[in-house]
C-alpha cells in the first residue's frame, strides 16, 4: 500500500516564529515534512506556505488537525490540511467551443487531474458535445439570455450547492458571471481568456491582434472576480505568430495556448499550490 | 574571394504576374536566386517579397537596377536592391540605462550586425558610459529638457543628415520624439519598450506589473511613429516571472528581454527582412 | 463558394532560371501566386519550393499539371500539385498510450488537420480505447510478438495498400518497424519520440533523464527510416523540468510535448510544408 | 541603512525533525525567516534547504553560526551561512571567444552578479580582449600546450589559492582540465557547453547539428568533474533553428544561448541556490 501523503496550505500575517511553530507541531504529531514552499510578501507583510508531509510514527490527520488548530489560532492563519489523494469536486462550465473541455476530460481520465467531475453545465445542448464520452458525469443544459440570466445563475448555484462543488471551471464558458455569483465563488472559480501584448478591449480580440500585427499571442488563467478578466492571475503563456497568420490561424493557435494554460492552472489549484494574495496569487509550481 | 550576395526587397499592390516578371528580370540579368520569401496580404491586397541572389553569369548590380526599374515601374513597386555586405549607417540614441547599448556594441564588434555606427547620442555625459570602448565612434552629449526639446531635436536631425544616417535606434533612450521628428524618421527609427499581458499605462510599468501579479513580462521592438509605443511591431518576446520576483527582479529580467528583442529586430532590419505594411510589418525572419 | 486554393511542392538540382520558369508557367496557366517559400541548400546544390496559388483567369488544375510537367522535366524536379482542401488518407498506429491519438482525433474532428483517417491500427484491443469516439473509423487490432512480426507487418501493409494510405503516423506505437516496411513507407511515415540533452540510449529514458538531472526534456517528430529514431527530423520542442520532478512527472510532461510536437509535424506534412532533403528536412512552417 | 540579509544552505540525510530543529534554532537566535526552499530526494533520502533570513531582535551572525553548529552536528549536515551581500571571489577562465566574458563583465558591472572578480586567466594574450575594460581586474596570460599542461595548471592552482578564489568559471575556456584539477575544484567550477537533441560527440558540433537537421540547439551549464561535459547540470536552454540556418548561424545563435545559460547558472550559484546532489543538482531558482 503506498503511503498516504498530505499537504497543509496556509497564509497569515508574517511575524517571527511561524515556521518554527508549524514545524514543531508537525513533528510532534508524527509527521515528516517531504516538501515545503514558503513565500514572504514583504509589501503586505503576509506569509504563505505549502507543506507536503506524511506520517512516519503513527500519526493521524484528525489528531493533526486538532493540534494544528492551536497554531492556526495563535498566528491568525487561513489554513487547510488535506490528503493529497482526496479529489476536489469540480464543475465544468462550457459553451460552444469545447477545446478546453476536451483537454480537461482527457487529463482527468488518465489521472493527471486529482478531481471528481461533479457535473458539466453548458449553454448549448448535449448534442453539441456528442463526440465526448461524459462517462456518467451529469450534464445540464442551462441556456441563458440577458433576460434569464438571474434565473439561470440560480440554477447554477443550486448545482454548486447540491453537488458540494469545490471548484468551478469556466472552460471557455463565454458568459460573464454576475458580480453576486462571482463573489460567492471567490477563490474557487477559474477562467481562461486570451491575452495579448498590448492588450485589446472589446469584441473579436484575435482579429484586433491580427490588425495590430502582434508577434506573440497568449492566454491567462485567473480567478474570477466581479471585475471581468481582472481577477488574480494564476498562469499565463504565449506562442509566437507571424505576418502569415490569418485571424483564423491566431484563433487556432490560441486554442492550444488556452488549453495548456487552463490545465496547468487547474492542476496547481487542485494540488493546493495556488494561494490568494489580495489581487494576485502565490503559485508554488510543481 | 567570397562571391558577393545581394538582396531585393519590394512591396506593391498584388496582381497576377509579379513573381514571373521579377524572376524573369533577375534571370535575364544573370542573377541566380538563392533565397526568396514572399507574402500576400489578402486583406490589403499588398504583395511583399525579399529575394537574395548572386550573379552567376557576369551580371552587375548597376545594370540590374536599371533593368529592374522597368519592372518596378510596371507594378508600382516600392523596392531597393543592395549588396548584403554593404553596412547601413546607424545612429544609437541612449539614456541612463546602457544595457541595450552594451549589447549592440558587442554584437557590432564581433560582426553580428551589418552596420557602421555613425554615432552615439546621449542625454547623459560621456562619463556615464566610461566602461564602454566606443572605439572612435563619434559621441554627442545632447541633454534635453522640456524647454530645449525643439533645439535638441534640431541638433539630432543635423547629425542624422550630416552623417547620412540610415537607421536610428532608440536603445532605451527614454525620450519621446516629437511627432515631426518621428514622422521624418518613419520606417527608419526603432524603439524598444517593455510589454505586459495585460498592458499598463503610465509610470513605473514594472511596478504595476508586480502589483498586478503577472506571470510573464515582455518587450516589444517597433518602428517609431507619432503615436508613442504604438508603431508597427517588429519583434516581441517574454520571460516567465513568479510571485518571488520583486519589482527590481522584474526590471533585471526586463533588461534581458529588451536587449535580445532589440538586437533581433535590428539584425532583421539591417538584413532587409522587415517591410512595412501599414500599421504592421512583414518580417522574413532568418 | 470560397475559391479553391492549390499548392505546388517541388525540389530539384539548383541552377539558374528555375524560379523564372516556374513563375512563368503558373502565370501563363492563369494562376496567381498567393504564397511562396523557397530554400536553396548550397551544400548539396538542391532547390526546394512550396508555392500556394489560385486561379484568377479561369485556369484548371489538370491543364496546369500537364503544362507544368514540361518544366518538371526540364529541371528534373520531384514535384506534386494538390488542391489545399483535398485531404490526405492517414493511418494511425497506436499502442497502450493514447495521448497522441486523443490529440489527433480531437484536432481532426474540429478541422485543424486536413486528412481523412483511413484507419486506426493498434496492438491492443478495441476496449483499450473505449472512451474515444472513433466515429466510424475502421479499427484493426493487430497484436504483435517477435515471432509474428513479419505476418503482422504483412497485414499492416495490406491495409496501407487497400485503403490507399498516403501517410502512416506512429502515434506512440512503441513497435519498431522492420527495415523493409520502413523503407516502403519512406517519407510517408512519421514517428514521435522523446529527446533529451544529452541523449540517452536504452530503456526507460525518462528515468535516465531523471537520474542525470536534466533541466529540459523534449520530443522529436521525424520520418521513419530503417535507422530507428534517426530519420529526418521534422519538429522538436522541449519543456523545463526541475529537481522536484519525479520520473512520473517527467513522463507526464513528456506526454504534453509529444502530442504538440507530433500534431505540428503532422499538420505541416499534410499542408505540403515538409520536403525531404537527404537525412534532413526543409520545413516551410506556417 | 538597508537591513542585512543572510542565507543558510544545507543538505543532510533526511529524517523527521530537521525543519523543526532548524526553524527553532533560527527563531531562538533572533532570526526571521524571509524565504525558504526545501527538497526531499526520496530516492537517496537526502534533504536540501536554503533559508533566507534577517535578524529582527538583535541577533548576530557569529552567534547564530555557533548555535547552528549543534544542529548541523546533530543531523550530520553540510551547511554554510552567509550574508547575502558578501561577494564570492570568482576567477574567470577564457579562450579566444569572449561572448560569455563580455556578458559576465557587463552584468557584474551593473550589479547583477554578487561577486568580486579575482582575476581573468586566458590562453590568449591581453590584446585579444582589448575592447574590454577590465577595470583593474588582474589578467594572466597562461598559454597552454599538451606539453605544458601540468605546469600551466600548477600556475592556475596557485592563482586560485593566492587569491582565495571561491568559484572558477570556464567561460568558453575550450581547455579540458586534468582530472586532478577538476577534482580539486569539485562543486566550485562551472563550465558552459553546447547541447543538442540528439547529442553529438566529437569536433565541430554545430556543423554536426546542421548536418543532422536539428530544429533546436541548446547549451548546458554544469559543474566540472573529471568526466568532461558530464558533471552535474545546473541550467539548460534551447533556441529554435530552421533549415535556413547555416552552421555559422547556429554558432551565432549558440553564443546567445551559451551566455544566458551561463549567467543564470552563475547568478544562482552566487546566491547559494544550487546544491550538489550526487551526479545532479538541486536548484532553488529565483
Amino acid at each position: 500500500m503506498p503511503e498516504e501523503k498530505y499537504f497543509l496550505s496556509l497564509s497569515c500575517r508574517n511575524r517571527p516564529g511561524i515556521v518554527a511553530a508549524v514545524a514543531r507541531c508537525l513533528f510532534e504529531g508524527g509527521a515528516n515534512i517531504r516538501e515545503a514552499h514558503q513565500h514572504d510578501d514583504v509589501e503586505t507583510g503576509t506569509f504563505f506556505s505549502r507543506i507536503g508531509f506524511n506520517f512516519v510514527r503513527g500519526g493521524d490527520l484528525d489528531d493533526m488537525r486538532r493540534a494544528f488548530a492551536a497554531v492556526g489560532e495563535e498566528f491568525g492563519m487561513t489554513w487547510y490540511m488535506r490528503p493529497v489523494s482526496l479529489p476536489q469536486r469540480v464543475l465544468v462550465l462550457v459553451s460552444r467551443f469545447d477545446h478546453c473541455l476536451a483537454d480537461i476530460l482527457y487529463r482527468w481520465r488518465i489521472g493527471e487531474l486529482n478531481m471528481t467531475i461533479a457535473g458539466i453545465v453548458a449553454n448549448y445542448p448535449r448534442e453539441t458535445y456528442q463526440h465526448h464520452d461524459f462517462d456518467g458525469i451529469p450534464f445540464d443544459y442551462l441556456p441563458v439570455t440577458r433576460e434569464t440570466r438571474a434565473e439561470q445563475e440560480a440554477q447554477l448555484w443550486r448545482i454548486v450547492e447540491e453537488r458540494q462543488v469545490d471548484l468551478v471551471i469556466l472552460a471557455r464558458y463565454m458568459q460573464i458571471l454576475s458580480p453576486e455569483l462571482a463573489s460567492r465563488l471567490a477563490g474557487r472559480c477559474i477562467n481562461i481568456h486570451h491575452s495579448f501584448l498590448p492588450g485589446f478591449k472589446g469584441a473579436r480580440p484575435y482579429h484586433q491582434a491580427h490588425e495590430r500585427g502582434v508577434k506573440l499571442i497568449g492566454a491567462t488563467a485567473h480567478y474570477v472576480t466581479g471585475d471581468l478578466d481582472e481577477g488574480p492571475i494564476i498562469e499565463q503563456d504565449v506562442e509566437r505568430v507571424t505576418h502569415q497568420d490569418t485571424p483564423d490561424a491566431l484563433v487556432r493557435k490560441g486554442r492550444d495556448i488556452e488549453r495548456r494554460v487552463l490545465s496547468r492552472a487547474l492542476a496547481w489549484h487542485l494540488d493546493g499550490r495556488v494561494i490568494l494574495n489580495g489581487r494576485k496569487t502565490v503559485v508554488f509550481r510543481d
